[in-house]
């Protein structure tokens, strides 16, 4: 029982970086490639149909620009796939939200926040994937939401770090 | 093991009717709710809290405007969320996907396309989740996309119907 | 007679202090509060269940990304509820706007601008509701807004700071 | 005690018909203008000088396109305005809607959504505002939302109309 | 020497009926083909790797939303490839366009105007591509283009059709 | 025979100042004033009101966010108005733009670009317009444009400064 | 003493007559002309160049999409030239009113709003460029606005046509 | 056999050279010109018009803001041009898109992303469209992208540079 994550370029490490972080905190076996949809589109076809019988459960896909990634990845695979948009340079991953989020009718991608906010939560989303069938990463979840919320709760100066 | 279909507003229904679609071939239980979470947000903290014991394992919830009923019941319960931003009248649908998909850290929504394409995806989508533990599911998803790829194959003619 | 300054973030506080610095300014007895829409979904429940009851008169609410804060709060509440967008990341609080602003019909919420200009007219706001049935917090702002008319035209040379 | 609806011109009358609604439904007395803040400042200029001492309590303004009417109206009194802005031809009111809410620091206006929900909720804002010093009104909000939520929890099937 | 034209769906003929209606004015063999990135991504796969030795020269790929036709296809190619944005439903083809065109450094796409004036100028463009080699087509394109330039000229009473 | 340049605040002036060097350059007199629309706009109608009678021949109106500066001039003066979108703060001069160009039908604003740009242009076109009469100006924009012209002309080695 | 009065395209007639409806209206002469910057090139730096011998004083330029036609006709005269953005088919007219207004340093075009109320404002706006040096022209200018404020005076009752 | 790349403005260099590197890596000639459609239109009329006598067989054109040098010089030839949007200030390039991309049927611009990447692959394309009919360089392009994946594939680690 794994969760891939893959990113398109060596670049979106420091955000997809968040995703693992939660992976890791939930004790999720991982594993991690860099597969570029344009540079290396065998690798990803190769990848994404190996990806089932290889235990991976869900993948995380993050990418920039003209995302084809996590379309592609889900093309390839009928195991369940997390976009994560890339904050782009010029159109700030506007361009790579539309490129994921937009898929039309019949292959579907989950879709999250562009940057780091979309990182941090698609780990989550794995994480709540693997607990719609394991009560223990539910629990773990559930525990992690527990101290977020009191987190709130128990630090309500503002002008205090 | 159930799905549930949510809905921000009756007229959001001839565009999230092809999720229900989706769950019907596929034979997924299912329930539907119709649930503003601005006019009945006590009526949403309340189902999103009993979600998980009456069995739901995944929730689907479509709406439009500054949507903020997928983000709402995620923040209640830790199943998965799956939301389909409705195209509205005058910003058609930008509004309901910013506000669906540009979840802050902590609260993840695995966002699908504006409108009907989005809400067929989202059935598929409830379905790959349920698949990665149910193999009966997943052989259905699998024989789904087979059809669906032999569809494009066997109708290359673009000037016939 | 309170109002209620609440934010989505601890983050939020360098933005919205401008409106608290106005309520200062007019002597508006304020309270304030950290309350997550996502994290904290039953403290925002029970926050705005009550503020009636506390004396509260108006209720000011910041939040970014996809921001459900003003909104939920006016669902919880019928007490006049003013959104202040902060600006976000990657989107530049286009997002955090679209999310508060674009209501649907049945509950409101009085928007304002993106970042410090909403902060700052947040808090005139506010005291204008006030003002509508305190002539002496009217007056204050009546005398405000001839200071500010008055400071302009007193400033007229634009190569002077 | 009276409530103010003003539009920029007479087509705006479909939409800002809705804020009409309201009042009547709560019995709240309004007079209604066409002022063009373009076409007729001098008489903006006017109405808006003279709106407080003629007994209105809040302004309701609706304009599209380059709308300047409610920052306008905003710049001559110090009574609360809350802008609607009206869906405009090519950009579907994303013009409306920037050139009211982005007002810069100093001037408020209270902005709702696009069209006829921002049109609706105006009025309700209106009756908020008025409710914050008048039981009677605040009741009778509480008494439509009540209605409001029973109506969507009354009509749970959504293959029915 | 043939230009290819491939779509991403049936729905697209309408569309890029217009490359093949300016080769068939060149007399410019061509060849079709419906290819869905996402539903038929071994087709595509396959279909780019064999382009060349078929005797392609040129491919023009039209796909709407999250459009990752043109893309893939030049992920699999080294034949330049022209893309279509085809005018999406919701966001009116700004998907498609910032999906096909926002390529990152590595892989090019030549993209085109959304929809049809786009898929006009793709067939003058493959035109142009083999017109850099091709005397013949070169001409053909120069009395195109003449004809086009007097049609205008010749063609100045706005009020007559 | 006069040009007035108008700002809406006095950070306006590094943008704007490019106008008043134009203008300088071309020894065209000018006046310069603080407006705001929105905390000055008694002082906005008195100033278009004479602007005339005092000599003006052309506005140059700069105003950032909800920009009502240059349109609310248009509507108290005859005298051609050119509107200078300043860059904003979170929608990077969007909202400064769509505020000035779109103008409803009758009071007409001669836009120019975002910043910088916009505002040397300002500086131009108010020359040129006065040049449609006067031939000793409009010889000085020749003389301009022409050494404009030659500076490209002779600086074609992009990698020397 | 003639405005010119061009288009990109015949198709943009029923937009741009507006402007020449107003010409026609202050008795202004005026000459129309199809000039696309695209297919005619060469009579657009013809036409643009010989404009000021033929007496025209100020150019009224319409055009779609990537609209270069306002930009260029500026590039090769002096004289002032008014751009109006014709709304275009899948961005509305955003593409054409961001092509026409961002022009660089150097080259001005005074940019009207999209579609028909910027083709009705291009004919005031040329109007009133003539009224600086033209009493009898800006009387007209002056009377037409007189008209205009009293018809909005004297129609007050929304509920009437 | 020679590329042209040229340029509106000598800031567009460090964008720019990512071309001029590309055609340098294969070893195609290319010559550069800084052409300003707007500062210099009668200088882009002669080049385009004698650019195929000399030799030229693609034009990579970069530009900014109202970008209107490919679409000139594409009215001005028959050759192929590429379009690179150049980031700009205020908008980031969204108007350098689609002031380039969205060219009316008739002309046809291959356009690329937004800056650098775009850059480069205008390089890379360009070598493609030389590719079709010249053996040699359409080795070295898949000698380029064969490396170019190899690169993608070892380096596998994100956590090193």
């Amino acid at each position: 029982m794994k969760v891939s994550v893959i990113m398109g370029s060596k670049s979106d490490w420091p955000t997809i970086k968040l995703s693992v972080d939660i992976l890791k905190q939930f004790h999720i076996k991982h594993e991690m490639r860099i597969i570029s949809a344009h540079r290396t589109p065998q690798f990803l076809a190769d990848y994404a149909n190996t990806a089932k019988e290889r235990g991976i459960k869900v993948i995380i896909a993050a990418a920039g620009y003209a995302a084809h990634l996590p379309g592609m990845i889900a093309a390839f695979t009928s195991l369940p796939v997390i976009g994560v948009p890339i904050q782009s340079n010029a159109l700030k991953g506007l361009d790579s939200l539309l490129s994921i989020v937009q898929m039309p009718k019949g292959i579907a991608v989950g879709t999250m926040a562009i940057g780091e906010a979309g990182a941090m939560n698609a780990g989550i989303f794995a994480a709540q994937i693997i607990g719609t069938f394991n009560e223990q990463i539910m629990n773990k979840i559930q525990l992690f939401r527990k101290k977020q919320t009191e987190n709130v709760l128990l630090n309500q100066d503002p002008t205090k770090d």
